[in-house]
């Protein structure tokens, strides 16, 4: 107990790991096997995902196999489909994306997490989020098509259309952009669950429920919010300063642990300036100026601008509305979480307990019990 | 950084709470408000749940509106009942739980948690589990009765009958000890779920599948099925003997915190003494042997019994089958669950988010990247 309290476990060291690093003072985000980000940024999502299970990038020939076992996982069961009809229309697409993940992976006993499992969960995620996106529109699913690449693919079965390259190439980006991240609240959470000896789905769907928080993965929504708030370029310089003056919060700025610019901001911006103009322009303008006023205000703050600034553009150019961003993101988390899973289950494997500090009232000096 | 990694998160302090203390030294555990747990081990697990989100113990007048809200918040909803018609009979009754509970709490946006969330999920929980039980067995829910209390309901919807006193006795004593207990993994990641902004029912999913773990909620099922195989109370010196020479593990006994006997325990032995004495006689031996034959053998290590041990005769007396263990014991804690997640969000709310320590290779240092 020698451990002071930190609150938020900030700076506490809670797992050692080779799937990724985030090396905030640097601005490098490290994937396993030590890719920068940007050297396999226009990588496959299955390529990433196989990097981050497997250790390596696949050969040719492997990423064939790999792909096929991948597109052969993608249907939803029948638990699945009868969670899905009855799911309100209402409901939040991260209440939906639990729920189906929840009864996709219902099966006998506590499995030991599995290479295998992990393929069916990062398989099936896109398959439940686009069925969820269609039930809300009283349409039937459409069937996931095995000869398309998992991004391709997932915009199909949004619409049943013929994906159309550039979106396919936005959402991959992505997808392998947030595939892993260290240790964020979602794969902490993964982590923690699967320390008990539960399996890899409980786990997921555990992580799942964490990313759907607003300080995790909510806040490529709320980036768009701000963005559609502003009322155009033009308008950037006074709802900054308004936002600010308000001593209200500005999305999309910020991160516990990058002390410079996001690897993966920087990349995204790029993709969102060729893929959502319109977006880009008012958002290119608000950063500006929120940098500028930020280190006037906080010059003690580091105040770089955190992925889901620019995320908001491309998923929104890719086809997503702006509700189903958290969702695209666990579809991309998902290959991190599970990496994270099976090293947790292979390497370490102690319960994750840690202790707690007693603030109530001591037994011997409180008054007696009421009858 | 300073922090070095300990492993499974061992003597960290992880939170600041007033809602339950686990005083392993001295054998004590101290509900909210500074009571010790046989103070109120007689009470029911409505006025426990009270205490445990309100801070008191309820009045007279209070605890009959405060049943009747519970009772209110029993039944399934439509998502709920559409997922249970997809389960398969063979699925994990921990995985059914946890699908019905997502389903159930499938509603729009993200709500800051309640105290009506968490009178909502702890009042469906025996109704979602009592529904799989009947699922499984090819029989329709019984629905909850408004007339009865908590545990007694609870029974009732297993088999539709008038719930036997002394059953409903066994269960509600069970509900009311393990309701909280400091900072275990499920309650842990519940916490972790709620820092991120998330919503109570996503915690409490979470903190589901985190309990499913062998090393968790699973450890009463793996303490009756190590009974079973015992024999005979004649063959227990046999046994543990056994079992220790094959280096293999006894179930149910040892605890990250306890230096000393589980108070939990103590009174859950006096209990199945009474309520299931074929068990009792079994487990009493093996454990008069093993606290023997563990302290000989390891006489550095504390090795006192643990709560798991003499809740497998209750449960199994009280009308539970064995597969059912976890799912009754998520019920017990998802007061204690709900509690913390309502103490941390009006109390912390500080995103936990903790560091990791990177053990892949140096990105100057590896091999130029595989074209």
């Amino acid at each position: 107990m020698s451990v002071p309290y930190s609150p938020g476990l900030e700076g506490v060291v809670a797992a050692q790991t080779e799937i990724s690093e985030v090396d905030g003072q640097n601005g490098r985000l490290i994937y396993r096997g030590g890719y920068l980000i940007h050297e396999v940024a226009d990588r496959s999502f299955e390529e990433i995902a196989h990097l981050l299970w497997n250790g390596d990038l696949p050969s040719a020939a492997q990423l064939v196999d790999f792909n096929r076992e991948l597109a052969g996982r993608r249907a939803l069961n029948g638990a699945a489909r009868a969670a899905l009809g009855g799911l309100p229309t209402n409901a939040d697409p991260m209440d939906a994306l639990r729920t189906l993940l929840s009864a996709q992976g219902a099966g006998p006993g506590c499995p030991k997490p599995s290479l295998g499992d992990a393929i069916a969960a990062t398989a099936a995620t896109p398959t439940a989020i686009a069925a969820y996106y269609r039930h809300q529109r009283g349409q039937a699913p459409v069937e996931p098509r095995a000869d398309l690449g998992h991004a391709a693919n997932f915009l199909h079965m949004l619409d049943g259309r013929e994906p159309d390259p550039g979106r396919v190439r936005y959402l991959q980006s992505y997808l392998v952009l947030l595939a892993d991240h260290g240790l964020n609240a979602s794969t902490f959470t993964a982590r923690v669950v699967c320390s008990t000896g539960s399996d890899l789905w409980s786990s997921v769907v555990a992580a799942t429920g964490a990313l759907k928080g607003p300080a995790h993965g909510g806040a490529a929504t709320a980036a768009m919010n701000m963005i559609e708030r502003v009322g155009g370029a033009d308008q950037a310089e006074r709802f900054v300063i308004g936002v600010l003056d308000r001593h209200e919060r500005l999305m999309g700025f910020g991160h516990r642990v990058y002390r410079t610019y996001d690897p993966r901001a920087k990349i995204l911006r790029e993709l969102c300036r060729e893929a959502n103009r319109e977006f880009y322009d008012v958002a290119f303008r608000v950063e500006e100026v929120a940098l500028r006023e930020l280190l006037a205000r906080h010059p003690e703050r580091p105040n770089a601008t955190n992925v889901d600034y620019y995320s908001a553009g491309v998923l929104a150019a890719a086809g997503f509305p702006k509700e189903f961003f958290a969702t695209v993101f666990a579809a991309s988390r998902m290959a991190g979480w599970t990496a994270h899973v099976l090293e947790y289950t292979v390497k370490d494997g102690r319960i994750i307990r840690p202790a707690s500090q007693w603030t109530g009232p001591d037994p011997e000096k409180r008054a007696a019990v009421p009858v």
